[in-house]
């Protein structure tokens, strides 16, 4: 037997071989954490993106998108609470002088999760427990000391105070400061929601795991505003909807869970959240938080900017605050779900294996590749590929054997292989190899493009 | 005779009106010179991405994508000759305290356009010709002293100068870090090119002009490496390429000027440099631009990397640094242009004018519209809307008059009007109203989806 067990050095090598994703700025040594998407890995990264804003905007009859910017007024930060409140709880070992987040010492050596612990909890835990720093095993901690997590910027030509800016650490408060302009001029009655996707930064301590925990990281955050009271229904239906989206791309159930925060772990204002979770080859990873978070947010920012963030309602005639539900995923996260997912080696022949990446196709970066029988065949097989890129993202491959560019297609997810073969130029028909089946269909080229876009709907 | 004029302010206020673009952080008293796409604005500009990628990516037989970091290791920059040069000329009134750029109080004040000269050759020229601070009148400046474009900000948590980081001023060099990364895993030959859409940061001390010149702005920048010696031939290639680009999607060739640079003009590295200029209602702006980069960029970062980045020519047996083509457009730059050509105020009756918003139908924020004749035929309208909705961006809308209705559309450049009337419950059919022609059409229903898709095709 062949070792196909799927683990994370696999995924990552293929990804970083194939194209997907390379360490950044890799000649210079790289920076810490950051990754480059390949030509693969733009294609599918947007196809994820696509497919969100398919369901998310396109196809939903409650939402509309938005593209916010980076940089925001800073006072937005206060009233968010992030300037105030958005640390890590950070301990440095005195012996070997390295810093860790007091929260995943806990966490990874005693399996308890101190969500909603305070700094006083965790490190009366951590002495209890001798618990021990990962480098040097000593357990000669400083206290937990608070570190901001933004990104801090400077406008204008002086690094003084006042030009001071913040790369946003969510996407969600430029939905929140626009609600009213959104709702004045898509003229929308409740409920409605607004959907974004963008680059987030966080300055974690500690990230990690490939692309699954990073510093620069892009969301894809929807608020969907409702009337008060209705806010638990709605809840539940987003967090439906987000589940079915997964599974609908390909994930498994038995890979997913849905974790409810108990009462004491939620946030003052949150009526209610819940964490989908998928079973990566490291272990259960957080995917999409799901969160009723009433009118905090945009409470806060009437509060702080002085505007009316007040909707008024023409079916009762009251103005209120509306609820919110936010289901906010990593975009880069729910990418590296579906690599891991769609990992498969699969044995083909006594000691043959294929590594098949089987990635929904809606999500694979091309999807089909144009294969000439021969060099001889270059002219007709390249209308072919011109004619498919009108349509879709399409590779084309002369090099090697059948066989042999069947193989390379499958490990990077490409649902559909064209033969044009000397036949092809007689009858105008190509055979057509699927990836998971490895089944081959003759059809007409003329065909082709219908039989695509079935095979990708979404 | 109304006046029909194009000024800027029309667009602008058309476009926070209807929800293309608002001014970023508004709620807070904004932040100078930072914009929001809002729920139409994402979608033009989704639109305007997706156009330039199928163009530059999908379709090219040449080219592959990449998506990489904002945040790079910092030494890529002082190979790019960032750190060092790249810097706006700046000048302070001693009398009102106010900041400005001798480049633009020249070209302001006189017409002339000071490309390339000298820090000194700027004094001396505003010196001579008396040229005075807009904001006071006064002649009385400091000398030039050079700002840094680049933000900067700080990775870890302290704000040592060794965790110093930029946000990157330009895509451009995320391809070039990659370049051998990318050659080694899509085994491209020469002449291949790697096009990148992603977001840029420069400080500019006098944005402007709306999205014209902002400060956190995106790029779509190819750059196309290929053998020298046939660097020019591909430079005019590109060019045209480019050209054509905005002529397909509708911007007048009268409205396009392409201006080649002098030799004096020329970055010393340089073999050819043009700019595609559009006349926007402020005058000519730069669109694009279009430069021979020889081996310049490829040839720093094997310097300062100290790894090859050669190319290994397996037609020649030789080894050499690619040659580079950049076209390098600003996205937010170029929907800007796409909206100012597309705004038009048509007269349709002696004392009536519709506002048009003439985008090509591949850039309109919502392919189509349906719209019930009445509130009774909301459950037949919604089915037809969320068919379409599989397929495109359609917008729904049963408030008010059929003929303001249209007119609603007409101003967000929706090409096609679907209305669904008493007859259609018997018929099957729609009628289907065009935005520029105001021609009405009665077809089937089962026809819409072809009948859009070859309407929008590009």
């Amino acid at each position: 037997m062949l070792n196909t067990e799927k683990t994370m050095d696999k995924v990552v090598s293929l990804c970083k071989n194939r194209g997907f994703v390379y360490a950044g700025s890799e000649i210079y040594g790289g920076l810490s954490n950051s990754w480059d998407y390949g030509p693969l890995g733009v294609e599918f990264k947007n196809n994820v993106k696509r497919a969100w804003w398919k369901k998310f905007v396109q196809e939903s009859p409650y939402n509309v998108g938005l593209d916010s910017a980076i940089l925001m007024n800073p006072q937005v930060w206060v009233a968010s609470g992030h300037v105030g409140g958005f640390s890590d709880p950070l301990m440095d070992c005195k012996d070997c002088k390295t810093r860790h987040r007091a929260d995943k010492l806990i966490e990874e050596q005693t399996d308890v999760a101190p969500n909603g612990w305070s700094d006083q909890q965790m490190m009366d835990f951590i002495k209890e427990k001798g618990i021990k720093c990962p480098d040097c095993g000593s357990t000669n901690f400083t206290d937990i000391r608070k570190f901001n997590l933004m990104f801090k910027t400077f406008q204008g030509v002086t690094e003084d105070a006042k030009s001071e800016l913040y790369l946003r650490p969510e996407t969600a408060q430029g939905i929140f400061v626009n609600f009213a302009n959104i709702q004045r001029t898509t003229r929308r009655k409740l409920p409605f929601g607004v959907s974004q996707i963008g680059k987030s930064f966080r300055n974690e301590i500690t990230p990690g795991n490939f692309i699954f925990r990073i510093r620069e990281f892009e969301q894809m955050e929807l608020e969907f505003f409702c009337k008060p009271g209705t806010d638990l229904e709605w809840f539940t239906y987003w967090k439906d909807y987000c589940h079915k989206f997964l599974l609908d791309l390909g994930i498994k159930d038995e890979n997913l869970r849905l974790r409810d925060h108990e009462q004491e772990e939620l946030s003052h204002y949150s009526n209610a959240t819940t964490d989908i979770e998928f079973m990566f080859p490291f272990g259960w990873g957080e995917l999409w938080g799901v969160a009723d978070r009433t009118d905090f947010d945009l409470g806060q920012h009437m509060k702080h900017s002085g505007k009316s963030l007040e909707y008024f309602d023409p079916e009762t005639n009251e103005r209120y605050i509306p609820y919110v539900i936010e289901p906010s995923l990593g975009a880069d996260r729910v990418a590296l779900a579906f690599l891991c997912e769609a990992y498969d080696e699969e044995q083909v022949g006594e000691k043959d294996t294929r590594v098949v990446m089987r990635l929904h196709p809606a999500l694979a970066p091309y999807k089909a590749c144009v294969l000439p029988l021969s060099k001889k065949l270059s002219e007709q097989a390249t209308a072919v590929f011109s004619d498919l890129a009108g349509h879709f993202m399409v590779d084309y491959d002369d090099a090697g054997s059948i066989g042999k560019r069947y193989r390379r297609q499958d490990e990077i997810g490409t649902p559909l292989c064209i033969t044009y073969d000397f036949d092809s130029v007689e009858d105008g028909c190509v055979t057509v190899r699927d990836r998971d089946t490895m089944e081959q269909t003759r059809m007409p080229i003329a065909n082709l493009v219908s039989y695509i876009e079935e095979k990708i709907a979404f």
